[in-house]
C-alpha cells in the first residue's frame, strides 16, 4: 500500500465539517479535502507547521488560496483535523485489531505491534502530530482523542497484574508511558527501504515491551 | 541541586570559540556566555526555536543586541553551541558513571538509568536538542556527539550475547534504538513534581529495558 493511499485514507474517516458535511453525505468534493489533509501533512512534515502558508499549501494543490476556505478557516484548522483524523483512525484500527480477551500480557504484544505498524503505515501525519500538536491551541488540544492508546496500555498493565501475566510490581502509567516512548520513537528513525520490514520492526518492539512487563 | 545550576553546568563543559577560548583560559566574562545559553534553551524551549529572535534573547539578558556578537554571530550558532555542550556533558558523565566491566545486562541497566536521570536534570536543554538539532545545517548536525549513547548501548547488546546476559536473539541495532525511546519519551511528559522522583522514574524504565532483552 503505498503512502499515498493511506494518506487518503485519512482523509476518508468520519469527520463533520462546519458545513455539517459527514462520512455519510460525503460529496466528490470530499476527494479534495482527502488531497488537501495529504498535501498539509507532507508540507508541515517537511517545513514545520510555523514556516508553512496556506498560500503555499494553496499553490501545491494548483488552487487559488480563497478555495481553502471552503473547507477550513486557518493553518490551524487545517492541522487540527489532520491531526484528529489520523487519532481517529487509530483508535479504529486498534479497536478492530486488539481482542477484548485473553491474557492482558498477549493483547498488550498485539496492541503495540498494530501501533507501530500503523505508525509506519501513516509516517507523514503522525510525525506532525508527534511534533505540531503543541500549535494547537489549549481548547483544540483538550479536543484531540489523543488517550485512546495510553488509557488501553495503562488497563492492560492493571489487568495483567490481576491475571497474573504482568510482574506485581510493574506501574501502570509508567510502564504504559515507558512503551509508548519504544513504540512512538520509530517516527524519529524509521526510513521506507530499511534492514527490516515494517512488521518485523513491529513484531521486535512488541517483543521487547511484552518482555519489560511480563511476569 | 536546582534546574539553574544544572544549565549554568552546560555552559561549563569544555567549549572552543571561535576566538579560541576554551574552559582553561575561562574569562569573567563567561559567566554571561553561561547565562546566555540559558537563556536561549529556555527561549528555543518555550518558544521554540523558529519564532525566537536574537533581539528577544538580548531583551531577556538585558544586554544590547550587538553585544551577543561577541559570543556568537548567528542564532544557528546559539543553538549549535546549545545542544553541543549538552551532549559532551552527558557523555561525560555516562564514561564517569557506567563501569567498563562487569556483566552487560547490568550495565546496559546502569546506562539507561544514569541517561534517564541526566536528561531529567537537564530537561531544558535536552528538550531543545530533541525538538530543534533538525534546524541545524546538515553540515552542524554531523559534528554533533550524537552517537555516544545509541554506540553504547548497541555494544552493549552485543556484548550481552557475548556472555549470555541477553537473550540471543536481540537485534542490537532495534532494541538500541526501542530503548533510546523508552528513556527519551520521558521529556515528553516529565514535569517537576509528580508522583514520582527523578530516581524512581529512572529506575523503573531502566528495569523495563533490562527485562526487555535480558537472557
Amino acid at each position: 500500500m503505498t503512502g499515498k493511499t493511506r494518506v487518503g485514507e485519512v482523509g476518508r474517516t468520519a469527520r463533520k465539517s462546519r458545513s455539517g458535511r459527514t462520512e455519510a453525505t460525503r460529496k466528490p468534493g470530499d476527494e479534495r479535502w482527502a488531497e488537501l489533509l495529504q498535501v498539509a501533512a507532507k508540507t508541515f512534515a517537511d517545513k514545520g507547521y510555523s514556516a508553512t502558508t496556506l498560500q503555499g499549501i494553496a499553490d501545491e494543490l494548483g488552487m487559488l488560496k480563497g478555495s481553502l476556505y471552503y473547507y477550513i478557516r486557518t493553518k490551524e484548522d487545517l492541522l487540527f483535523e489532520l491531526v484528529r483524523s489520523v487519532l481517529v483512525l487509530a483508535e479504529e484500527r486498534l479497536a478492530e485489531r486488539v481482542p477484548d480477551d485473553g491474557p492482558a500480557v498477549d493483547r498488550l504484544e498485539v496492541l503495540v505491534r498494530e501501533h507501530v505498524i500503523f505508525l509506519i503505515e501513516h509516517l507523514t501525519e503522525t510525525t506532525v502530530y508527534l511534533h505540531e500538536a503543541d500549535q494547537l491551541t489549549a481548547d483544540r488540544r483538550a479536543k484531540l482523542p489523543v488517550h485512546g492508546f495510553i488509557a488501553r496500555l495503562e488497563k492492560l498493565v492493571v489487568d495483567g497484574k490481576e491475571d497474573g501475566t504482568i510482574r506485581p510490581d510493574a506501574d501502570p502509567h509508567l510502564g504504559a508511558l515507558t512503551i509508548l516512548g519504544a513504540a512512538n520513537w520509530v517516527y524519529r528513525w524509521y526510513r521506507p527501504g530499511g534492514n527490516s520490514s515494517p512488521e518485523e520492526i513491529a513484531e521486535e518492539i512488541a517483543r521487547m515491551c511484552r518482555k519489560s512487563l511480563e511476569a
